[in-house]
């Protein structure tokens, strides 16, 4: 199996998560994202993935794009340790906080929107700021609220699940633009749960073969 | 079952289709999100759903937030007619095609960005609607790409899946919007198709309840 990532990249980041949890030995496969030596449009990689995004997961002949879509077929072929429960609500609150990360506050923040904003809109340097953490906020109390209504170890239980592989990545990037984290103590909470197992620790953005060698910014 | 819906919401139209797919009976509750009127960040909205967003679904004592997650809840629930392939490379497939769709194209050009993008960044409406045509134009590229490498009557097969409950509501989006199609033959093929099921045709956005009665604008 192989995984083409980016080290910061926390889509790539929630799948090289639930990899570690289920113990799937992989080959990690680096596509640039930044500046002149990005990969990710070069014709190339473009052929393997039509999206043009990371992460792609090759795994034989099945090539799958969009990192949730990878999270449940690492669930369909690799069931053990699940990181689904096994009631269909349970599922649904799980994907619900997962899917609120993927498709409310990532898409919004990541590094071609920044681009676009910047250049197609002029925008400035703080006004970019200013964007990300509005929609940080907006995704971060939704995500607080659901938590504080239904409080335990992780996000959903007493086991990490796929909503955890979605929520450590997007407090990695909250703290990269310094966002204050203090009005959210479930989140926090449940994050540094996470942090103390070694799966979630080998998925970190400084640990992975493309990461700088002097450390992340 | 409840949908909390608006006629126009993309997303909520993802769900009205697979609803009427599976044949299941649901009382539509209407959440405008325009102007004076909008419900969905009042405090009794936001108290049934934290993430102060369309669609909703409650079976019972279950509330379910994100049209995916969703969507994945009525096919564990209302397995027939199943709206994703029996193996695991097919349904990653369907699933990272409705991703794209829910992943990168839709946040990017929702209504609330399209505000902020007018308010907080000062983006002319010309802006606006420019941003909302780049990231179209380059989700549905990635989308066309994938289809015509893998031709079939519906997105995936002979039979529609979630990846059809999610373009046919792009689609409406894209043309409203002007967006050109032509570049897209394998998407409008596979669009047409699903509108000539009635169950496609029941989800659409004029025929909802809080439709405008003289016709959408």
């Amino acid at each position: 199996m192989q995984l083409y990532s980016y080290h910061s990249s926390s889509a790539s980041y929630r799948v090289r998560i639930a990899l570690a949890l289920k113990g799937i030995a992989y080959e990690y496969v680096a596509v640039p994202l930044l500046g002149k030596a990005a990969q990710n449009r070069a014709p190339a990689y473009a052929a393997l993935n039509p999206q043009r995004l990371v992460p792609l997961l090759v795994d034989g002949d099945v090539r799958i794009a969009q990192s949730l879509a990878i999270l449940d077929y690492l669930e369909e072929t690799h069931p053990a340790p699940p990181l689904l429960p096994t009631d269909p609500a349970g599922r649904a609150r799980v994907r619900s906080l997962a899917l609120h990360v993927a498709c409310e506050i990532q898409p919004l923040n990541n590094l071609r929107v920044r681009a676009r904003l910047a250049g197609a809109l002029g925008a400035s340097r703080e006004a970019v700021t200013a964007w990300q953490l509005h929609w940080m906020h907006e995704g971060l109390q939704a995500l607080e609220a659901m938590l504080a209504a239904a409080p335990a170890r992780f996000c959903h239980g007493d086991a990490p699940t796929l909503a955890d592989c979605c929520l450590v990545p997007q407090l990695f990037n909250a703290r990269a633009i310094a966002a204050d984290l203090a009005p959210y103590p479930h989140l926090c909470r449940v994050d540094a749960a996470c942090l103390e197992l070694p799966a979630f620790q080998a998925a970190l953005p400084e640990r992975q073969p493309d990461a700088p060698p002097g450390g992340l910014a």
